[in-house]
């Protein structure tokens, strides 16, 4: 942590300010330039409200010098981490294809889609049975029946199972029956909800907050993890932006970024991104072109009457067709499903 | 809701979409313009995914007419809702001032905070017990000791307590215990939680979401009324922008645009926007100006030691001049405290 | 400027990193904390890009301490800037009163308006000639013939004329024939020009990009200063943001943050900023409360007929009442016109 | 065009506002639903400011259907136009590989860097003369003489040249001398140099500003091309957003949006997007995945010394090894080079 202290502050009140800061545990060393002073912090800062110091009259900013996780910090755990979910990989070279519905509304249906996408090649079965909705008049999923949908499916098909995850109130039935527990976006600063995670088995998909950066972000999986569950997967699926065409802006220099931020495997939603099915081919392929650890998309047998998000899903038969494209692309660029 | 069908589209298509509508109970009707054909859908589109339609093939785009709130619509309800607090009334020509400090931290700092605040004229004290930090390792808050020290000074001082819930948890004893409950920024979609409040008899103070747009902002206060408890405050905090110098840009704008979309009070916190005590003094006065139901505030008896967000709190004595100048002001607005 | 080097790096790096400093008449100063080190650079660093330093392979980060502007800089001019347009001041305790149409219609259409605007307490009259328009086929203004009308309503009223300059085609005409020359948002960073400003006579009001940062902003005054003209007055016009609603989002919050920048005076443009006329009244008195140096507001006889923005136009007796309830506010904050 | 009137407006009105529809040559189509009233308006409106109608008392709301621009709209142009740079073709299954170092620095730089990447494979050099800084004090360009150093290498290797346009003073110089002139993002809505475009001979690069929509981006192309320069490519190169690690965040869903919206070509400028040499890599490629039309990148051979965004700047061994990558995804896309 960096003090820049205001112009012709007194020697007096360098002092006073130096003191300040080592009440907090810090040495200090002094930078002293033409016209200006900086008092360098030396020690573990991660716990140091800068905000605090910023209050002092002779103090002008403060600025941070390391990065406030750790347990989510390459620099710490140099090598990828590949998480587990109930047998199939994710990370390294694994791609993980998580294929479904955007809500579950019949066994049927389930069933039937969960076939073909893994026919396609899909290795994780994605449907909402909790559904967040903007509006109180709008359908909020089967609930507890929609997850016994996805478990019987399970059953049958041979898919983990991901769904999404929206009070603590659910937390024991997902930790007994969901293989990989989703948390959606507006949630990913429900920190009393994180904490809670981290008494959980299961891997946890931790999908990006619509206006979070990569360093809140990181935060979220570092509450996860601080609280004792490390395994926690990064799902980016859109940023809101001025654009009204698109539901969101993809943005897929987080892969690169987060690569060398993380060792948390990052995957990519082009679904929910763009809000429209024909924009989800171009940009699953160029998730997998950037490095991508997997791909999360809407599969719907019949979209035109699907209960939510019809507009996103594809149909079971251009999945099958993109993954071949996707299959030609990984491995190019050196990974595999 | 129109449904615009795109160039070209046959007569049998355009009955089919027609039919499609025709499904969810709306009449509709047809406007055939040069190369361009519109359907409008005539009846309650409340509780309809324009999504939905835009699947179509044949489909352009859909664009919604009705707002997609009532119970908060001040089409339905043209007065002005005046929320009771405890005896202080919000609304109307009524300021709510609320002021205290970010994070309780013992009774002593609460109870001279409070003191002096009520003398200077704040008729709420407010005062963080669970915090809602963006590391793990940060502050917390004193959680229901905190709550606890709250109930102690309203006792003391006569002032009713306003502070945050950041989980279901909690509910029952917040409804017991909280004059005024407030949901913070990052869980004004935090849907769940919002049906719950719903159950509680306290007025509701609902944070505006960091990027919620004014839609998405009164569709939370929906949830909450439309789960049964209709007494709620809307409290502006600023909104992220590209600016970084401050910690979020304020948008007062907002004060006669909700004025005009719904009759809820609204409520302005300059310290949590700008996050710098000196930007508090022009931004409240801005605020009555402009219109507002109240003040929030923090307020802290000594800033440099405060364990959170001291950099934006005043010292009792500046808010004592600031309440002068608000008064003057409030007297050219016609509101009253 | 600080280097922050990346952990581990070697003695022989650290120096080599120091030499590349030093050969740009920089001084270093070496602080070496645990597993971190830092590089402190003691100079004049406005003129070097960090970025140049960040490619280096032992570099972390690279952040700035002093601020990049210096004739603009509060911190080397103290006291406020009042600027004289043509007799009129503007900055201290002077508020500027711009009013007129968005665009130039007709001399008998400004006259009208002009007049009015003057007799509530307007001291300055705005029109546009040459108009910025989205759209290749929207009214693109009068053009000369437009500035022809403002120069004959100010010889008949008397109040100095505030135009839009888009192209340094017209620099010499605009600087024989204009008080107060505006460059609008979307030229804020039409650098060329900005430069050419610097040779004109004529004061400058700028207006802050779409999306500018305080920083670019006072950057774009700083080009204009060092080209040779110290006479800029900054205007902010809303900034955008995810509300649809209205046209942009203004931010009152840039009041006191400049003015602790910046010694130049700042307007506030509350029609453009909300789009909607009914936003400006009270915008334009929150503005006031938050310390502005005057307001540019539309005022057009006959709104509906308007050629340009007549939905964010007062009428002239709106406009009449805005400025009485301005005045009383005004008085509160020590500020007068 | 589509006029929504507030409830309960009166038969009376509603004619009068159907009558000011008729007076812009329209002609009206009244859709009556319960409580609500709407107006189709049939014909051009492309011409037609709608917010002239939504200052009418009795109007709440007006929607645009039609899109603004016609010769950059596919609708009205189905085939990919294929632009023609000085015999090297973009757009359809052509891609423009455009590379070269940020700013001319002398004429063995340019030369040097220019052969390699020919010999890797790009078919068009780049080169900045003309630099927009945001500092004045910034380095500024060599202007004209870079201008000659381009053209001497052109001379030598046998690369087109594309290089920033600023002002129109120099417009025809370039015209005579550069094979494609940029536009550069600060300058998409500098109207008047857009209109001057229309008088070029040469084909325009026009680059994305920092917050254009796609709507507003298109309607810069319209302008040079109802100015009489159909033949423009787009250039993405990142949007503003949260995120401050990165420079800017690359958008590629515009992608195949624009693709549906417009027939020009679409290239993607990794380099300036990210502002880090090793984000070039992935984004490069999934660009391509994506369906780009061509890759403008910055290629320097002495990066730490660059006088400008050497940060950016891939050395000409790792641009080699991109191109061999990226052409093993242009195969899978069905795209050539």
């Amino acid at each position: 942590m960096i003090i820049v202290l205001k112009p012709h502050t007194s020697e007096e009140n360098i002092h006073r300010v130096e003191n300040l800061v080592k009440k907090h545990g810090l040495d200090t060393h002094l930078v002293q330039g033409t016209g200006m002073t900086i008092i360098g912090c030396i020690g573990d800062t991660t716990l140091i409200d800068p905000r605090q110091f910023e209050i002092d009259t002779c103090v002008d900013k403060v600025m941070h010098v390391q990065e406030p996780y750790k347990l989510a910090n390459r620099a710490f755990h140099p090598e990828d981490s590949i998480i587990d979910v109930s047998g199939v990989k994710i990370g390294g070279e694994h791609l993980g294809l998580i294929a479904g519905p955007c809500s579950v509304e019949s066994y049927e249906q389930v069933l039937e889609i969960a076939q073909k996408a893994k026919t396609s090649g899909a290795n994780l079965l994605r449907g909402g049975a909790f559904k967040p909705r903007t509006s109180p008049y709008a359908f909020q999923g089967l609930g507890l029946e929609g997850l016994d949908i996805l478990c019987a499916v399970r059953e049958e098909v041979g898919l983990p199972i991901v769904t999404e995850l929206m009070s603590s109130k659910y937390l024991d039935v997902f930790n007994e029956k969901v293989d990989l527990i989703q948390i959606g976006a507006r949630n990913m600063q429900n920190f009393d909800l994180l904490k809670e995670l981290g008494q959980v088995d299961r891997p946890i998909l931790l999908k990006r907050g619509l206006n979070a950066t990569y360093e809140e972000w990181i935060m979220s999986a570092e509450y996860i993890m601080a609280s004792g569950n490390e395994n926690v997967i990064l799902c980016e699926r859109g940023i809101r932006t001025f654009e009204t065409f698109t539901r969101n802006t993809l943005d897929l220099q987080c892969i690169p970024v987060l690569r060398s931020k993380t060792h948390l495997p990052i995957i990519i939603d082009p679904s929910h991104a763009g809000g429209k099915w024909w924009l989800v081919e171009p940009m699953a392929k160029a998730a997998v072109a950037a490095g991508a650890d997997g791909l999360m998309i809407e599969v719907h047998n019949n979209p035109e009457a699907a209960l939510c998000d019809g507009a996103q899903s594809l149909k079971p038969e251009k999945y099958d067709v993109l993954l071949q494209q996707v299959r030609q692309i990984a491995e190019v660029v050196g990974k595999k499903f």
